[in-house]
């Protein structure tokens, strides 16, 4: 190594181009959904053991406000959210009241997404379209924290194999591999027809502004409308009924109730600046129907 | 490129090191600041879009709880806050009542920082005092999420343009440049002198400990004091009167009332260790009058 | 500097090399605990602060939910949360009810992180166990935020104090040593034997899921037990009674009362997949007693 290049660039300096080279790389980005709510240290904790193993990540908390122990509630959120990531993103998910007993944990590859969670069905909506990779479950010690607890998995076992897995661990490594006929699965209601031009649905759930949000999507509504109008459907929640759909919130008058496409892609019913669980008494599992025109 | 130094400096490390060069400028801060609340995926969804364009960000949630649709709310919390981020800071704040409505949506660049937001008086306060370097609609599709929601523009269109902004778009190729004057203002109340010696202003906003936050700044009561002492004020809330600014929450006893000039340069209403909403029975909106001396 | 290397690897190169070399150490994690909520923008303010500083740095919510004032409560978090932060770290905590009045704030190092909180007791707990290696006031005006004002000391002094400590100042330039006795303690309550066979502690804290989570370790109960089983306890709270100690929630039915040892090493009273707060009306500070077997 006589060359004179080495009084310019040393050796040391090589360490740290090889260094700087994995810095180059893109960043990890870890995302969050638990219902661990944000009183207690657990989220944070959570965050801390991730950080220990890898601290060149992006954490990105979807909500931890989630129903406790709500899987479907969790199904629903990861499901609508995920794809506004960027490929390679990992989702944690620990919504586990089975949490130290029997159910496993599974890491599901999806889209070039992964997802690490207890396989208690808060997967399954994510799995349901479209090509699934790569599942295995969830077992090899090596990427654990120790002793691993009986009541905190979120910190002992999905954070540290998040990490691990943001580091490069090969799924391979995490266990063995799991048929997709063996996740387990929810069973959400779809919405059927109860005629051929009536459509029955249901409030899957109530957001922040009181929007009723539907298992009814836009396609579905298509079908039903055929060669009609947006205006004629007429849509039933309990007593009340609301005629036609509307495109944005303010083409009705603040207060008045409207039907829209949400941008979930399922169709939604507010009230313009109000709160429609308020005003239509509404709560999630009721019942919705839609007619379509004449 | 014989030269003997590619031996140990290839063009592949050059490359690297022109992608370093990139890292080493400082890294883009983009807060946000929202009436989404923390129950639903709105605000992760809005961090996973900007992480798709620009991984590279730290991203600072000022607060997601502002009352739903208030937009004076949020105009008085991004105008108290920005300063305390670093210039080249993007503040993007979401709350949009009039969302896929007519109401446009606007970037201002002033005193190096960016706002991106919708043109509902949100920004009016940011932009009061001061000189306002530049002020742009936001129209370019470019750079918005395809297909554009008529209910979460959010998603959609601010939270692609400030990812897009951080990664060194020019405002000028956003949109049609807008005048200063051309942008919605709201109208906030601000004090009066009702006699030569009372003051009249408000509670505008009540804090988390139940502090109430009045409209009146330390120079306005300057004014007022003279030639006077900060003991001679007198401040009426209701029937209730308080005698006196304090400099400490802890110079009167525990449970007891006190004027005090807060972190935000204005006279607060607190009570020491306890809940001055609660103890005055207090609202936003309140009138507060404050005598000066004899 | 005629050498043929510098084509290749000019002085420019050098000096990015160098920021770069900064930059490939690791990132510094700084925790936030605070009692300020999630309403205001007290805490992004704090972030904005911190990131003016040192804009390269992973910033962590352990939680802002503690109780308003209520410092054992955060003395308790902290003690919980800090070993699972990597060694380096910086937690900053304000939980400040004395704040602009006489009480000093501190800055303590204990294997290897960093606390930076009012010496109001908030550090007692952390400082419990093992060796503390520094600890000082902190009274250093150059690193803080003027004008400091006497209502947000978050914001003027721990939060730069904090940043600048993540840039590498040395904690001897913060402020004079301070010796560990000198630092003020908590008086918190510990379990005690009323009789040779029975243990009596109490509800420390109660978490999001209503598990009520004691101040009796897993060690204490260990000493109870002695020679006899974990199904041999009987745990008292109120007029109920719970027999033994289980390993997992779901080792009963969901509804039923368990004792257990929880993720933090103490006993819990737990009610699988309810809320033990609402089954047994139980408050923090309520009497637990425990008996070992015959």
């Amino acid at each position: 190594m006589a060359s004179p290049c080495n009084r310019g660039f040393s050796s040391k300096s090589s360490q740290l181009l090889s260094r700087l080279a994995s810095m180059a790389k893109e960043i990890p980005i870890i995302t969050l959904l638990t219902d661990f709510g944000l009183h207690d240290e657990y989220v944070g904790v959570m965050k801390g053991v991730i950080l220990s193993i890898n601290s060149r990540v992006q954490l990105v908390d979807i909500t931890h406000n989630i129903s406790r122990h709500a899987v479907t509630e969790a199904a629903l959120v990861i499901k609508t959210s995920f794809r506004y990531f960027p490929e390679g993103s990992i989702h944690v998910i620990v919504v586990d009241p089975g949490v130290g007993g029997k159910r496993r944990i599974i890491c599901v590859k999806k889209e070039g997404h992964f997802f690490v969670a207890p396989d208690n069905g808060v997967l399954s909506l994510v799995m349901e379209d479209g090509r699934v990779d790569h599942i295995c479950a969830v077992t090899n010690e090596k990427y654990f924290l120790k002793p691993v607890s009986s009541t905190f998995h979120g910190r002992d076992i999905l954070a540290p194999v998040t990490a691990h897995l943001s580091k490069g661990a090969p799924m391979a490594r995490l266990g063995e591999k799991v048929g997709a006929s063996d996740v387990t699965r929810l069973d959400i209601p779809t919405p059927y027809r109860s005629s051929p031009r009536e459509l029955v649905g249901s409030v899957i759930s109530i957001d922040h502004f009181g929007n009723l949000i539907t298992n009814i999507d836009e396609q579905t509504l298509e079908g039903l409308k055929g060669e009609g109008t947006w205006a004629d459907l007429v849509i039933r929640l309990g007593r009340s009924t609301i005629q036609g759909l509307s495109t944005s919130y303010d083409s009705v008058k603040k207060g008045a109730p409207i039907c829209i496409i949400g941008s979930r892609n399922l169709l939604e019913i507010a009230v313009n600046q109000q709160d429609a669980r308020t005003y239509f008494k509404a709560s999630v599992g009721q019942t919705i129907r839609v007619k379509g025109g004449p």
